[in-house]
């Protein structure tokens, strides 16, 4: 069985309101921080064959489903356990 | 400067109605996928003179605002840049 860890953040172009308002948040609270942005992290179980099928059936999570390719990216990391 | 990089996921004990979602959805395209949990995933970049100080700011962000300890976790790594 294989453990995938998925990143999706807004596109670094992008404006990313949710991490300004967090920021907005941090700063009245007396936090020095800056570029604060906010995107989803998934966790999975994958039911493959090999490490390489199980890439393939997680990024292929992404491209379908996961992701929206106008405002966001992706990254993600299969382990076996 | 530092650069943190925040997970906060739903607790292991709780419902991820979101995960349930997105892992139906997976199942409804023929993905062989389990246990899908979705959190967030926060990077900033935090000014402070060493990383045991980052650290304290990062933890302390997180305790203040950025998640809720009724429904989630978090955890961080700090990386100097």
């Amino acid at each position: 069985m294989f453990v995938a860890e998925i990143h999706v953040m807004p596109l670094k172009e992008l404006l990313d309101p949710q991490g300004k308002a967090v920021e907005n948040g941090l700063h009245n609270l007396g936090f020095k921080t800056d570029k604060v942005r906010i995107g989803k992290r998934i966790t999975m179980e994958i039911e493959a064959n090999n490490l390489e099928e199980a890439k393939n059936i997680a990024n292929e999570a992404c491209k379908k489903l996961l992701h929206n390719p106008v405002m966001e990216s992706f990254e993600f990391e299969v382990k076996e356990v």
